[in-house]
């Protein structure tokens, strides 16, 4: 089971905190339920709580507009019309807006939960109640965990031909158990790191039976995951855990690709004075022309106030550097990889810690001197602050339309290998949410489109333009 | 011969008014002229300038570090040692740093210009004094220009093995004349979008008989050029032809592309207030997260102060649009065409242009309503601000990198087409800039090089990352 | 008692949630409690609580050090020597520094608490056994709120000779009870807003009978609580509430003054396209130059996500504006008045409230539109941020330096009025404060103090100087 | 005469290039000329020029919306009716503008420059043709200057009593020569800073014998002159001297009063890093906030690429920092004191001189070692900028606000003192140019106003905050 939380499962941890914890104790496997049409096949913590689950998923639905447009312009034609779909996501009120769409699409869908503390019980009792065949509850055990997934594929008279999958473990435990079953398979679409990591292995290897859709390095994913999302998270995630006033704050930001951006300008923009560290000449160049003091880290350690770490590195705040941060320095990480700051080399036995608030923690040298380390040095952003849902919306319409794409392909177009969405789609994406900001795009002449040698319809930018500058 | 102007012939623009104009009116190819070494193997406007030419040399030498950290870095080694170097660009005190760069590594050089207004007499004398070959003045004819190019290829004895243009003319006149030197000739390097298109042209047409270099599209170029140049070049622009107030005044930027991106952050913190207009929804929508409205065109034309282009595309702006604009409205073009403003349409008999300044023409209404059009619809930073020696620095180490790398490269690296710098010496580049920013490179320890499995001299980032952001 | 909140008693609120709830129910008033050295002229919840009370003492002494340098440069003169202070304020670790400030100053101190809810209980324990006469707990009655007053100024053979009050009921209730006490008192320190209004009330009336010092208008005080605070603030208040993404949101800023301007810079910022209201012609001229475009409120309401008030001024926000919001819009208060928001409009039967979150209600309309009400209304800087202890320590420090300004002043410089404290001292504070952010100020040479007619150690500006820009 | 140049004096200097300077070289005083109804009560160049003269002044009134507003407000009621007024300032398109204002509303008018070099011949003969008594030429001697003051207040039959001055020249001519005049007069509306300086000094003396109306000071002037103004003229100053890119450079800015903060905020929002001197600690504590390092000139003398000084005191640079500044470093002076940089001591026999452009030094040392002094340690923004005419139509505004409320005031409300506009009128100013913007303002509703206690129609603000903050 994977353990690496990635950024869409934050949104339930928040509003996970509001499902009732006085239930009782009865595992719900040993439960019988049924909803109030009589259909059993699910399995969940107590469908009596579908009318608040409900609720959770209409309040969704207001900040989920790309996928009500969806739901809306695609509804007549049914494009996925005799899709089954078995999905492996966290289950929250997000997702659930989701699975109704690809529902009203023509889809079936069994589902179960990609994390064993991620699910809300609630919206998994709506889903239920719905008559969507679901698989979670919160606080699943692991042995649960594959039970579940396998009750999703493992069914008589129903096999699926379509994968969403987030991390993995589905795509896996079909791998492992059912093989055969991805001769009626179109296709996998993945969702996090590591999902398409193991996915890139398996097609290195030659064992990648059918096609697959990486959806986690699509632009507009990319570009709202990491830039515009860490701009605001920073600042949420240091407030909600120290309250530090940022006006005239030293801070060094470690790594200066699109997260460190995001944290350096938002911090410079609250006043603080931002120190950047590269290892990169090309993004070191950009620092300098951004306005920010390109420094080793050795040289501004002893006067910093906050370290913040982007750089999807190793060891980048080692003890050596921790021996010598002034009093109560603050220091997290907003890069992708929990080993960025040497933990590790903090327990030891001179140095005691104090927990002082949840995700805070003092660490105090013998001469009294602390530092304040967040989130135990793993990612300060999944841990301390939320994910706003219009990034979980991207997220999800990016999965629709990529289950879309591959379930519609005509034969041929994609082969036994990891695809990344086609740049026309991603512009897709990015049109249907430009109402929420009552933007209004210009549309090509004819006379301009043949100029520019574009459709007017796009896309827009050559597939080379996909990847993020250096 | 060619006429578009790229953006590093600008700085000569600036600095060409500073040359004496009061010389006498006999052409060059009717003098007898020698350096005071008796070499009589050039022609140009008078070799009694030399001592002038030769402290504007110095000058541009302290604000070109990188070249001359190449000197002295590669002299010993003498990489172009053997390597006869026919150039055409413009002839400023820039370039002349760049030859005499080219000569300190083992080269040799002849030179002529690729426009017959750009050449700084003055440094072609110092050039000449110093032993170069240059054959170019100020106020060439269209005949001289190409007598200038073959003085500099038809020559006893002496025969190129590398070429570096700009704009193609050079490439073209051997293509045409001398087809058999390319025999000798390890590869082309080319600064201009013009001469880059004549040699896809080339390619596609199976008839590129040596390698190429496009440096026009090399990362730190392209950002430097658009972003970071613009983001200054456009208040400049405007100030120094309208004296305009930022402060308060709405503007609307045509097109969000990294020229829109400069042009929009910098009104922005003028305190301007900043419309977008986009074709393709992502830049739509990074223009939303950016802050700025997006809008058609006709929604914001009756209440804009300034409307700026930087599109790419033409007819952006129409006569029905300016027919609109309010008494006052400033229009200009940061994009790269010069039919983004439909000029032509204003050349009709009921509008009265005035011209009020230099570069600045008021067209007028028959109801008296006046627009202020800036460059006549030309590109505002080259025609109306400066460029940076900075940001010529970084083109002509990038030229410089590329001829040692063309003419080292082992037999076979190269093909006959067309490639792109590789990245590692894009990152060269860029590292040979950050000591002007006194910007201090972090390196990488062994274990975090193997852990992020890089070379720990770089390069830094895939390939594919060249490409600027979509 | 008065109810409104000013700002220095927030930092209580956020820690006080620390505050063991789970203490026995028995009243103080009915405990006999005595300290480790046998004092029992105190009254508090638990003196048990010391040690934990002592540890949160100390931590905001790392934060305070303007506080910690007084002790230290005055601690050898002993300015407050003789001085028995009675002090009327929210009991926190940041008052405590305070106190233990004091009293290393030479002061004796009697303390009760301003507002029934904020003392945080481990904090008066450490005072108390640190030996300080403190009657205050959390969750006082409003009987008990007098009776601890009265025990710390009825006492026998003490009697106090300076006031520091917060809201002004301290000094109500001397006036009240024990007017001849006034007779040793050499002066006021007032806090609050609503004390000092309540001292130029008296003033006017000619009732005051002692010296007063305004403390709430100092200029540090000021810039800090406002524009400095509010610009972070805004930010912290929005996410913790409603986990917003500021990105590409239109926002209203209704009012201009500091207020207005740290919260429209932030969220300029942070991507949001900012629209400003205002009434005064130079605050809205300011605006335009800051690159707001100025509306009236109701040009935007239909169009905005989010609505903050900022005025000062009584239903900004009605009933009628509220009716045209679309749907989520949030509604918020950052002025200095819970009437900015007409709240009590939307307490009718045909709208529904729902409580979604700790200070967040979601107002709903029959036809399912909901508006997103923060705080009722109130302060959201008060309610849902927390306040920097920085910001506390620059209030704690001014009121320290007035106290010792009265104690010292001679016969005669302070008259039966309300004083601004001295230039010159609001800039000591400030200068204590510098070394916070590492600056280093710059000292005027004999010859430049001439120059300009200053004084080499200030004051730098005239007195006019005081008050905030227009 | 006056030499200080003040701010109004500029936007002369750029524009007086377009006089045609061909002219014949009779003076003025020896020529007959009259204008086309026969009227020869002026002197001036070249009545001939009246019509290119009108040109530039139509093109100023399109930019001075709130003059040609006040005409058509007050028109009817000829506010100025009676009023004869003798004014002395520079003779430009703009104040052209001013003057036919005040003739509209009534008054007569005769007119002087307040300096030798800033008319523009061609707007003083559209005056002339227009009917105006204007007796000013560019390139007036000095015994020109003062006999053109006298040909304004020397007249048969006409008497003034208003005065206009800038600089304070023609007040003291009357003075001096016609004391007696001064019963007459009604007041004196005062422009310059020397000007002003002169009047305290006369009040201070006892010898002010009519009320005069500081308009320097008022808000609305001081904010745009300084923080707004500043803000962009910095960029231009520096940009049209020396070309130099801001990004990623490092710059100290002397002093953060509000022309500091206007620099400041320009170049960190062009991606400089800035460091701040200060020697108030107040205004060193809001850099702090605001995100610079507060620094001593000597801690970053030899790193910064560009020094600038906004002190307003002496010697703020001197010869020691200029020896330690690095190779190419930029020197320049926006504070109102040309002795912030001794540039004296630059005059040393060691030094070379190198006049590289128009405004720009190169000042070298033996060793080579350049710097870049801009304007001679003169203003910059003076120098080597532009004022927009929307700073001049502020000042405009303000001066014909000043002339009627001092002409139409009861008796005894001025006594002979100096007064600031008042509160009211600095913002009916502001709310005359707020149209410029599409600007709405909002309307205190009457339950609003009587809340805040304030007239519906303002003043707004107390009138303790026309001064600027510290």
């Amino acid at each position: 089971m994977h353990v690496l939380l990635n950024l869409s499962q934050v949104g339930y941890i928040m509003s996970a905190s509001y499902t009732d914890s006085s239930d009782d104790e009865t595992s719900p496997r040993d439960k019988q339920q049924k909803n109030s049409k009589g259909n059993a096949d699910f399995c969940i913590k107590n469908i009596k709580q579908a009318d608040f689950g409900r609720r959770e998923i209409e309040i969704a639905e207001q900040e989920m507009p790309a996928l009500m447009a969806l739901r809306k312009r695609a509804q007549g034609e049914k494009p996925l019309a005799g899709a089954k779909i078995v999905g492996c996501t966290h289950i929250t009120a997000q997702t659930a807006v989701l699975m109704e769409t690809l529902s009203a699409l023509g889809a079936q869908c069994r589902w179960a939960a990609c994390n064993i503390y991620s699910t809300q019980n609630e919206v998994a009792a709506a889903l239920a109640e719905g008559g969507f065949s679901v698989f979670a509850w919160k606080g699943e055990s692991e042995d649960d965990f594959w039970w579940c997934i396998d009750r999703c594929v493992n069914v008589e008279g129903w096999q699926p031909n379509m994968i969403l999958d987030d991390g993995g473990d589905l795509t896996h435990w079909i791998y492992k158990k059912y093989p055969n079953m991805f001769k009626k398979i179109k296709g996998i679409v993945e969702e996090s790191v590591t999902g398409v990591h193991r996915l890139y292995q398996l097609s290195k290897a030659g064992k990648l039976c059918v096609p697959a859709m990486n959806v986690n390095d699509s632009v507009t994913k990319q570009k709202f995951d990491n830039l515009y999302c860490c701009r605001e998270s920073i600042l949420d995630g240091l407030k909600r855990t120290t309250d530090v006033m940022f006006g005239g704050k030293q801070v060094v930001v470690c790594g200066y690709g699109e997260v460190g951006k995001g944290c350096s300008a938002a911090l410079k923009a609250m006043g603080s004075i931002v120190y950047v560290t590269e290892i990169d000449p090309i993004c070191a160049l950009q620092a300098c022309m951004d306005g920010f003091r390109l420094v080793k880290l050795n040289e501004v350690i002893r006067q910093v106030d906050i370290v913040i770490t982007c750089t999807g590195n190793k060891n980048v705040v080692v003890r050596e550097y921790m021996d010598r941060m002034k009093n109560g320095c603050i220091v997290c990480n907003m890069g992708h990889s929990n080993t960025e700051i040497d933990v590790a080399s903090l327990r030891t036995p001179e140095l005691t810690w104090e927990r002082v608030r949840s995700q805070v923690d003092h660490v105090i040298w013998p001469d009294g001197k602390r530092i304040v380390l967040l989130a135990e040095g793993r990612l300060l952003n999944l841990s301390c602050s939320t994910v706003p849902t219009f990034v979980l919306s991207i997220t999800a319409t990016t999965q629709a339309l990529a289950l879309i794409e591959l379930y519609n392909a005509p034969e041929g177009r994609y082969k036994q290998d990891v695809y990344l969405l086609p740049k026309k789609m991603d512009e897709y994406v990015a049109s249907l949410h430009l109402p929420t900001f009552d933007a209004h795009l210009t549309e090509l002449s004819d006379e301009q489109a043949k100029y520019l040698g574009l459709n007017k319809n796009g896309p827009f930018k050559p597939n080379y333009y996909r990847s993020a500058a250096a």
